[in-house]
């Protein structure tokens, strides 16, 4: 660092990562203490695993050496062996079960919350490094697990301020889904067709069922005159396919509150003669039974076809979290809010270590997402405490303002003294710059006579930008009152309670 | 991944790395959440750097290409550029606030808690990803921030549940120790010199005063004959430099409670007419001066002569917390536990990137450390919420199953129904392995009479363990209980209440 050639760096992030401050994390704390409680108290165990993996282990191919894989943060370390920062919580989790599975309970239920990272192209509000909140079972096909995440899930955003007419947790079936492809006749092996169809049906909630039909067939033209091909399934399989995700849903519009038993009982109908159709609605009214059960009918858990989901992944029920109240897009335009997170079956979770399937189920929630989305609810989320700063009039005898926040303090109030060497009117300046709602002088005055000035700097803050010596600022009357130094917590707590 | 070449790989976290799991995490997430209380409360803004910064920006030169920087993962990203982990929060810490600068409130204080990586040769306990805790006010050069720094540490360690006589925080100078070498006639610019010196009185708290004396002089012969060369002072810069350690310290040992009032007077004689080590005694009066006022005194706070700490680093005071209390280390013997945290000033935080001085204080805690001093004291840190398994008698009708652990989630309670598909014995080796208080069985008998049978699960672990039947299960009755299904919260607290 003495070498002469060097510069100057730059301070700067690295493109794609930010800085937090504490409103934001003080509010996402909050949302995630109110999950993890959620989570342990459904018996769910909190897990972290390293940052960084072996690569190999993340189910990626060695980089090369001059190029990391893309999409992945990898690189040497000491040992000379390739690793790679985690670019999600369920190759970790993968690595885990497979190293520990004569040690863990079977099922295995784990949630973790963690960042994890991603070496794409930064854009604007895309971000190289993300929380995950992630709970999984491992070990077990019985829809009891699904049904159990789906409530957990349910009872998460309750917890957190949301009401029911706030959120639906939709339900449905891979399954269910290949059932009805192949009584639609699109042959299971025809990996292109299917995704074209699944693309396709994924549009549900976005596009009217007539443009869904377009885009099964021969192929849509939007308004800007663009041209997307089509699947071009027969109209005869068309209507099967826009008949079943009819049962819920016929205006293509997303429905609200639909009837969960009318819609299985039309799915039989769909998937009759197809055995893994039949299985998927077995699965799904399984599911239904506990549900029902446990009270948790169609104000939150809505079992609809339309909700397709990544489904080179899943293999049985598939769910997703929408919130459905109304937000303002940034086109000015009303629009639910939609997805904060999903998740599925999925059955090669370990095979890919020890070469065998274990069924699994998991639920991913988009932290970012729901933060926003519960700030726009004004949902309950914690902001950091008001502040109160004392500040210090002569700085050779700070020892009574230190005494003071202690005293405040152990009252439970947030205070600080003034640790700084600038003046009075820098005192004030920084206090205005801290967002302080309070700020306390005890002059040789005040002092004399066991008082102290209170300044409340919401009120005097115009003011306060302004001026440079104490004798301005203090004389702003409104904005300041005087009190004991033997009341100054109440006085305090009266001043707080009245402005929050 | 389809590649046939590709054979298995093996499930293993990387060496140096490790999985966590929940009864530490939620120990130290409620010991963080005290720390982070307590400095809120003293109005420390919370901050969250990213994991990745620069190369460059954190101080260290560019590492080959070939070869990334010793002690750090460096990697480059998408752009081409070097970035690397964090290996500790105060080199973002610096970027931060350089970046920064003109919106931040001056003094800027801010704690960060945070993962940190270092790319070395792990070892048994040394790991190459672990916590740190740190606070620090920037942008003051007053005592009242060192004073601050050290009340606001007592405090958290209070708040932890350490009492008076668990732990002191210690108090020195590095301005006093210059002071102190000045006078012993041992130049300011003999950098090896001053190291040697530094390295000896650093042993006070583990060697006598003789066997110091020798390190200062003309070296030293351990037990197993090995020879440390000394530092090659004459005889009265030795007594100088011992008579000055030995104002709170006279026979080596560490000395408890000394008298900082007295201390600091001898520190006067000691450094009389060496500008810096007077202007070192001066701050140690201000700071004490504060401290005295808030009522911090010896049970928690000692200015001692023999903490050094990194003088390389450090300008003005330096502080290092102690737990006081005795342990047995691997040997067996009795000693005190040490230090779990230190810090103190420094002055060349943004200069890197800005070329300006701007002085700064900090304190560190070791995360992992402290944690551990807790468990070992037995001091409040949460433990993980009792479990309740509901098992489910016949899993073509899970719903009650749910619809109980519902019930008993809503009072508040931690309860899970099992989601397998396992049958009753697999049941409660599943209860038994995850470690559950209680487990409930609401068997087709029960439910007729409206009762269910509770099993306690610390007493019938043993017979559990190689139960495989219902039957021999539930027939061992001085473990197990039958309630009322109605009356099923308050008997489960009852019997929990009864364990813990």
């Amino acid at each position: 660092m003495a070498d002469g050639k060097q510069s100057r760096p730059k301070a700067r992030t690295v493109r794609g990562f930010r800085d937090r401050a504490a409103g934001e994390l003080a509010a996402e704390r909050a949302m995630l203490d109110t999950i993890r409680r959620t989570y342990e108290s459904y018996g769910f165990d909190a897990l972290e695993t390293p940052f960084v993996e072996y690569t190999d282990a993340l189910g990626k191919f060695l980089p090369d050496v001059d190029r990391p894989n893309a999409g992945v943060f990898s690189f040497r370390d000491e040992d000379e062996q390739w690793v790679s920062l985690r670019y999600d919580l369920t190759a970790p989790l993968a690595r885990y079960v497979a190293e520990n599975q004569q040690f863990l309970p079977r099922p295995f239920r784990r949630y973790q919350i963690g960042t994890v990272f991603r070496n794409d192209k930064p854009g604007p509000g895309r971000y190289r490094e993300f929380i995950q909140c992630d709970a999984d079972t491992v070990g077990t096909a019985s829809p009891s697990a699904d049904a159990e995440m789906v409530m957990m899930f349910a009872d998460a955003l309750e917890a957190l301020g949301l009401r029911r007419g706030d959120y639906a947790i939709k339900v449905n079936s891979r399954k269910l889904l290949d059932g009805i492809l192949e009584t639609a006749g699109i042959p299971a092996d025809n990996l292109e067709l299917r995704g074209a169809v699944m693309r396709a049906l994924d549009k549900l909630d976005k596009f009217s069922s007539d443009d869904v039909a377009l885009l099964l067939g021969p192929g849509r033209k939007d308004q800007s005159g663009d041209f997307t091909p089509g699947a071009g399934l027969p109209d005869r399989a068309i209507t099967r396919l826009l008949g079943f995700t009819g049962t819920v849903d016929t205006d293509g519009a997303m429905s609200g509150v639909g009837d969960n038993a009318v819609t299985l009982a039309n799915y039989e109908l769909h998937v009759e003669g197809s055995q893994i159709g039949e299985a998927g609605v077995a699965d799904l009214k399984a599911i239904n039974n506990i549900l029902v059960g446990c009270g948790y009918d169609e104000t939150r858990v809505l079992i609809e076809p339309s909700i397709i989901r990544g489904l080179d992944y899943y293999t049985g029920a598939v769910f997703e979290a929408q919130l459905t109240f109304p937000v303002q897009n940034e086109k000015g335009q009303t629009v639910v809010f939609g997805s904060v997170g999903g998740g599925g079956r999925y059955d090669d979770l370990v095979a890919r270590f020890t070469g065998q399937r274990t069924p699994a189920v998991g639920f991913s929630i988009g932290v970012s997402r729901l933060l926003t989305a519960l700030q726009m609810r004004k949902a309950a989320v914690a902001a950091v405490a008001p502040l109160v700063v004392v500040t210090v009039f002569d700085k050779n005898d700070a020892a009574p303002a230190f005494a003071m926040v202690s005293e405040l303090r152990r009252a439970g109030l947030r205070a600080e003294a003034y640790v700084g060497t600038g003046k009075m009117g820098d005192q004030f300046k920084y206090a205005d710059k801290r967002g302080a709602a309070l700020a306390i002088i005890e002059g040789p005055d005040e002092r004399a006579k066991g008082e102290v000035t209170v300044k409340d700097l919401a009120l005097g803050a115009e003011l306060a930008k302004s001026v440079e010596s104490r004798a301005a600022w203090v004389g702003n009357r409104e904005a300041q009152v005087t009190v004991k130094r033997a009341d100054i917590v109440a006085e305090i707590r009266r001043l707080l309670a009245r402005e929050h």
